[in-house]
């Protein structure tokens, strides 16, 4: 081992935040994703479960986990009534259900005072973002969405250099997610990931465009800042018996000029997680790749392009604090999903603590996700419309 | 040096070709590109020129370049008729003026029985290819175009591929095409290049859309074999004051259900001349980069992904007969173009010598040409029309 | 979200084991990635420390880590005999220190009865390595070595194809790893890194062969499996008034014939963490870069080059064993970190449960740690001896 | 076609000069790289020819390439005569025999009074290469050698940088080239390349060594502007049954204190035609790997790496002055090579002309030659006696 870390967000500690999870039992495999996000910076500690709808399956899950049986629920309304109800109940609860639980499942537990944290889409609907927002005014408890790709320190450095205007005016903003794991029809073949995304009763009315698409476009949203106006959409279905898209292409419009682009495909054969984002601007551009997270690239207009690196020469603050080990040695998927639970945990600990967390803390949160359900249904209303421009509402 | 050559298309030799040059003059780019792509593999020799549309400029480039001043002359016109009655007269002429004179030049050479290689696009409009089409068949002579990037080897293999079924049936064809050299208004700033390139009377009604666009549709289609039906785009000039578009994005359908989308740029900072192509078909995809234009990334479904190199293992017959030398050692952009140069030699010498030209000779032709009028100006109109699909006529 | 995982290697669970830390006090680095390492598949808890030599620095970090103040200790000795009489003591314990205390610390927790994991090199003498396997041996306590990059899924790949003969009779082994954090004289500029990675006293007689050198040359013997039989070694102190060697070159001879070429650096400018593995055989090829480790290039003889990635199509058991997630998303340096971790974590609980512990588990030894102390003294002999073949002992 | 070309080399006109060659008959290879790389800037027009030592072979060899019968010579002695002779006789000849047959062919055309361009390496001993020497200052002719690596503009970028001081005192040159043709004995197999070159008859006493080890060293020599001192070689014949080494191991050590480390091999499975260079100064590094020529990786110490391209921003002079075309449309292995056939053109008819030559003008001489036999010599004195520092005499 060689070089000074970079300032880890692990750098205080108190005591742990009581966390709760919907959904994430034995076979789903985003629920470990977000109990390995939740403990890498040791904020929090999992107390109570409602894992699975199968209550066989729930308990199991919650057994292997080593949760006290008696926190182990049957269901989540279940849990939010019982929890709130201990004094030692839980503090904040994961949501990782497919996605037509979302809603349901972050009602209640915001009723019962918990803070969410929900697994994208927030929803299947705008109407449901919006009632969750009405709900979240009146409670003020926390909503956080793990959008998780803008949890990566170089996607907060590409952030903080179009905020600091570097780009000068952006005009462009390119947005490609590819994956080939649907090319043939895995939900037939055992697949539980495969079977429930290209179920529209769990997964509402998009499929490409709600399971990546919405990545693809919350990151270029975090990205740019801008407001999408308008967009034009064109989402297929290749695979023969298939319900819902599994390839999306969208052009946008953004207040005050600038334009998208955004492909998602679930059939492009040779990509596994490609996620990318190119902004362009009157003085600059940028890119960065999702599966070679630690690099952005960055072009003064008339310069060499710069391979700026996280936490090497040139990084700044924003990348900076979100990262955790020096520059050459990877960080990666988790550790940029880590960061959304830490920033979270900011602000929750700084609640209980009766102080104003740190001015630096960004995490997606409901207004993320009501934009994330009005990409969605608006680029069904296009596409079914014969891709003609349509209003965001 | 080390290892065996892959066999050149230099193989056997015969007297040159004699060639004549319209435009390219002294301050002209793509000109000595023709000239470096006619000499490489040693099939032609330059010997007349109507090189500017000033005569003083015309004069001194002939000098520069050794010709007789008595074939260096003022306009095309004069020079298809005067080497017509010569017994050593051209055979062939290259046109490489603005795009405005591409169809003038073309039917002068025809019609004087002089076999044309002309730059893209073929034309201004769809009605001026279309006479050309008319005016080809009468003559018989030889009309090439120098859709120079379907000369790289690698290409080809891409092509073969297709063609061989190695992707099964295609779903996705994904062009790009971006560069950033007219991010500001260089055209101002006394670059002959981008004056005319961003001039209504010189490149007709397409900017970026028949300066690269043409390029990336014309990929697309030699390497997918698709026909296009109909395409809906939007053309933008986000540089103030310019009076053609800098930037384009295309939907497109293809006969049979593929899919296209086609991205290009002149605004994209950072971007030098990123062409690529990507085709995803139901068992398996492909990846090219022109930066990188020796490689070709084939993955079939469910395997790793391949790197397949120029003359290296696993490279075809179709990118060997066009290859030069080893694996390892990169040919270029001239060598692409010299590619085309060599693929209208074999067919300008077999009809000299009486005998069937080498059927695996390619090289984009009037079809093409007409293509690419058909997709300027259909992009146009959908373009003008609200972004609304639009057929290729 | 979207495609499905590779095995986890949390997929069981139990009483967590209670873990201690040597070093790692405020203001270190490495004892920061230990105990993510630890956490992260939630098999340990951190219950007791000897932090730092420094006793306030020692408490504040102790704090600050949440500690029971009672179980924040002075010094390791002290530490080792607490923990030992406690009902409730540590079951293992991280040294984290500086070199010239690895040694030590391991021996009064092996006599305590207490596992070990040990970052590396072993010691500072193959004498004190060969004291500590006698030792171990009396006691039957697990000593680990934290060679970390042996815990990268894909260098498992990779020595899984070696062992599977995949590339045939093993040529060469090129081992590199490059770094510039020290081109200037970090170490007077209040970097504590740099300052004891220099100071003879505290890291023993190697600088960058101790610090990076060995975790190359482990590196190497663990893919290849290859035994070393004589080095030639140059080292050099590049930066006038430095005590210690700033890079290292050796040439190898292995067993059987094979050839090694080593080289480390940290004053490589442009280099942050580069590590790399090329293996080279009669049948095939491999090479392996840190800074992309989801990736393993690997080429059979006469064959296009194959990418092979982390959980995807072509990676087989060795690689799926230890990874958590899906291809795509990348995993970094703190996920194969863990996997030590998790990896000793098995031996350990198996131990507990009197059951045979999965035999796939692979983690670097005292074995290693001698092999690493051997390198060291061996290449130090021999560049003091004119770079002259020098005999591993 | 899109942007403003850099300057080419092709941009006066003159005469072309008269070019003769010896060897590069039919089934050869680097014969016609060196045609096309003499004819691709139209300063060479070939003339005459010794094509093979198989006189049918010649004479078959000199028709396809449409030499006057009269000037196809049976014999390189015959040759020189004759032509000498001549009124029109050659001003230059390429040499591209195998290496035993360079320097009597060189010495019978410098004592003819014609310049002489030569593949590498230069001789088969030292002794030869200073007979040449000698020779050359008698006659005044030039003697280029065909070190075609030299040729490539961001080589002759990076030699700029290291000039101007850029990098401050150079510390490490590190060399590659890493081929795989000779993984089995493919002299056995009708290969003519593998044939000669791995007989020592034919080749000399070095065989990876002498064929490419030469390159490499050439290489790290041009852009770093060291002497070397001494060396400490290890040659090895991994292929049972090779007369020559296959691979090649040698540390360096330049006047002034900075070390080399070179490594050739022609068994390492996957690499195809790997030369890649790095230089690490006290105040900045480079990178440069012949596979992707175009791009040239700088890094000033403490800033972020920069990708320096071809034509592109920030390029200089030293570049510019041998690029053909726009950044992003590549050029390759036959460009780079033309560079030295057009630096030789332009001291060639400076002469012709009575004018000092382009001060700018660089290409490799009989002083690099040399060297390069010290190298070969050397290296295999210095493994023939226990890879032992051995001086450079």
């Amino acid at each position: 081992m060689a070089i000074e870390a970079g300032r880890s967000p692990t750098s205080s500690r108190q005591e742990r935040i009581r966390l709760g999870m919907v959904g994430g039992g034995q076979g789903a495999f985003i629920g470990a994703v977000h109990r390995i996000a939740a403990r890498l910076d040791d904020r929090y500690t999992l107390v109570a479960g409602a894992l699975s709808s199968d209550p066989e399956r729930a308990r199991r899950s919650a057994e292997a986990l080593g949760l006290d049986p008696e926190r182990a629920y049957a269901s989540f309304a279940e849990m939010a009534k019982a929890e709130a109800a201990r004094p030692d109940g839980i503090e904040a609860v994961s949501i990782v259900t497919p996605n037509h639980m979302h809603a349901p499942a972050a009602k209640a537990f915001l009723e019962a005072g918990i803070h969410v944290i929900c697994d994208k889409p927030l929803a299947v609907s705008v109407a449901e973002a919006q009632a969750l927002i009405a709900l979240q005014r009146q409670t003020g408890r926390i909503v956080a969405l793990t959008h998780n790709y803008t949890g990566y320190p170089m996607v907060r450095e590409a952030r903080a250099r179009v905020q600091a205007g570097e780009l000068g005016t952006i005009r462009l903003v390119q947005m490609e997610y590819a994956q080939d794991w649907l090319t043939e029809r895995a939900e037939l073949s055992g697949s539980k990931q495969a079977e429930w995304r290209t179920d529209p009763k769990r997964s509402g009315g998009g499929g490409c465009i709600g399971d990546i698409g919405t990545h693809a476009f919350n990151l270029g949203a975090f990205v740019s800042g801008l407001e999408p106006e308008s967009l034009l959409a064109e989402l297929t279905t290749f695979v023969e018996g298939r319900a819902l898209d599994d390839d999306v292409r969208v052009l946008l419009r953004y207040r005050g000029g600038a334009k998208g682009l955004l492909w998602a495909s679930q059939v492009a054969v040779g990509n596994e997680n490609a996620v990318s984002l190119k902004v362009y601007g009157t003085r600059g551009g940028l890119e960065w790749r999702q599966e070679e997270p630690n690099q952005l690239w960055v072009t003064p207009f008339g310069s060499p392009k710069q391979l700026v690196t996280r936490n090497g020469a040139g990084a700044g603050e924003a990348s900076r604090r979100v990262s955790r080990i020096p520059p050459g040695h990877p960080e990666g998927y988790l550790e940029g999903f880590a960061n959304i639970y830490s920033e979270v945990a900011e602000v929750i600990l700084a609640a209980r603590e009766n102080r104003a967390p740190d001015p630096a803390v960004t995490f997606p949160t409901l207004a993320d996700g009501l934009n994330g359900m009005r990409f969605i249904e608006t680029a069904i209303r296009s596409s079914n419309n014969a891709n003609t421009w349509t209003q965001f509402e």
